[in-house]
């Protein structure tokens, strides 16, 4: 009998294509589609929340597949974690119904974005970083993330190319906080433009530095221009922390 | 005219087979000694502070070294970091005069190691971190630690095979602290014997299993006796957060 399964995944994005499955690369989608096949021996389908970019990691990624099983749902994580390379770890398992869909039942996601703050770059942990080497200006940074809350057009902070309803999204919390060398930008929202944390937070280092004041975020969301704004990030820097439902 | 030069080196020992030069082994000391070999065409020694071990990492090694040149001290981390892989990063280099040596003038160390302590392994960081999926008793931990600090034969805690004057060492501090799902063990001390630290993580972790009470400390380090104390944890857990002069 056929059953809905639910994978809370992290990953370790470094050496994959991100979360889609595609011919001739490693993607996340199809390591674990590929470990379901093997088990299982059934083609399954896996289902992600959202996808997620080259080099992007995720702490709690959500997928759902459905397969003709006898084995109870919370089974999953251990059996696929003996298949899965290490970079991927299913941190948990269980059985829903047809109700839940993992990207159509998303009430939003948290995304945490770590800039490494310090003149020379670090060597432990830089795969998990976006190494900024000068001085910013944290307060003005948090001044700023406050002018992106609530529901915007947000067409000057995406990358134009993705198939997407509509460009307004509602960011319910925005916080910057620095401890010792390394700042953290977590970010909860009811949906993200393609790159869009990534480019809030190419912004926010432009205030940071001074390029652009905290309270000319209003404009640039108003000119629904992504030349106004600043740059992407770097993919290795940002995490999926969890999927909101 | 020569010169002394300090380092301070922080490095992802992860793909190394430690600090110390070796034949046909990529090795932190050995990719320094290149870098300086290749920029300044002189065959240079450098000497650490101490050796670590094959996948130990370091925020804060120390090594000086003696070379012919009129370039400032202050040059060299940003000479060799071109030249040296991201794995490795000078964070400071100054010149000093002949009465230091990284590891005669040492009078302690500081190591860091790192526990994550949940049921599934991580993913993201594991390269950093020991995976301990049981549940410990940290508060066992941290009682047990005090019967390590200050001046004892550590013979119970190290693994015989090197050259070393002595046994006796001092521990100056020995902190666990617990923050989500990491376990961190910060330890100072004049000097630490080979696999000392990794040891004493082990057996603190024998104590939050319950398999050795906090108390037992002492008639471990009295029987200085390597049967009597808890497993060498592994390598990757360990940092050399600072050297102490």
């Amino acid at each position: 009998m056929s059953k809905r399964i639910v994978l809370t995944i992290e990953y370790d994005g470094t050496n994959y294509s991100g979360w889609q499955a595609q011919d001739n690369a490693k993607s996340i989608q199809g390591e674990i589609e590929k470990a379901i096949t093997e088990v299982f021996h059934q083609n399954i389908r896996v289902f992600g929340a959202g996808r997620t970019d080259a080099g992007v990691h995720a702490l709690g990624q959500c997928a759902h597949f459905d397969i003709d099983t006898d084995i109870p749902g919370e089974r999953f994580s251990y059996i696929l974690n003996q298949k899965l390379d290490d970079d991927i770890r299913i941190r948990s398992s269980f059985e829903t119904d047809e109700s839940f869909h993992a990207r159509k039942s998303a009430k939003g996601k948290h995304y945490r974005y770590v800039i490494y703050n310090a003149r020379i770059c670090n060597a432990i942990g830089r795969q998990y970083s976006w190494h900024v080497p000068y001085d910013i200006d944290i307060s003005a940074m948090q001044e700023a993330s406050g002018h992106f809350m609530g529901e915007h057009d947000f067409s000057a902070f995406r990358t134009v190319g993705s198939n997407i309803v509509g460009t307004v999204r509602t960011i319910y919390s925005l916080e910057v906080d620095k401890k010792g060398d390394y700042i953290t930008i977590d970010v909860k929202g009811n949906g993200f433009l393609y790159n869009m944390v990534r480019i809030i937070v190419g912004t926010l280092i432009y205030v940071g530095e001074g390029k652009i004041a905290p309270q000319d975020i209003d404009s640039i969301i108003a000119s629904r221009d992504r030349t106004k704004s600043g740059i992407t990030a770097p993919a290795k820097g940002l995490q999926l922390v969890e999927v909101l439902y």
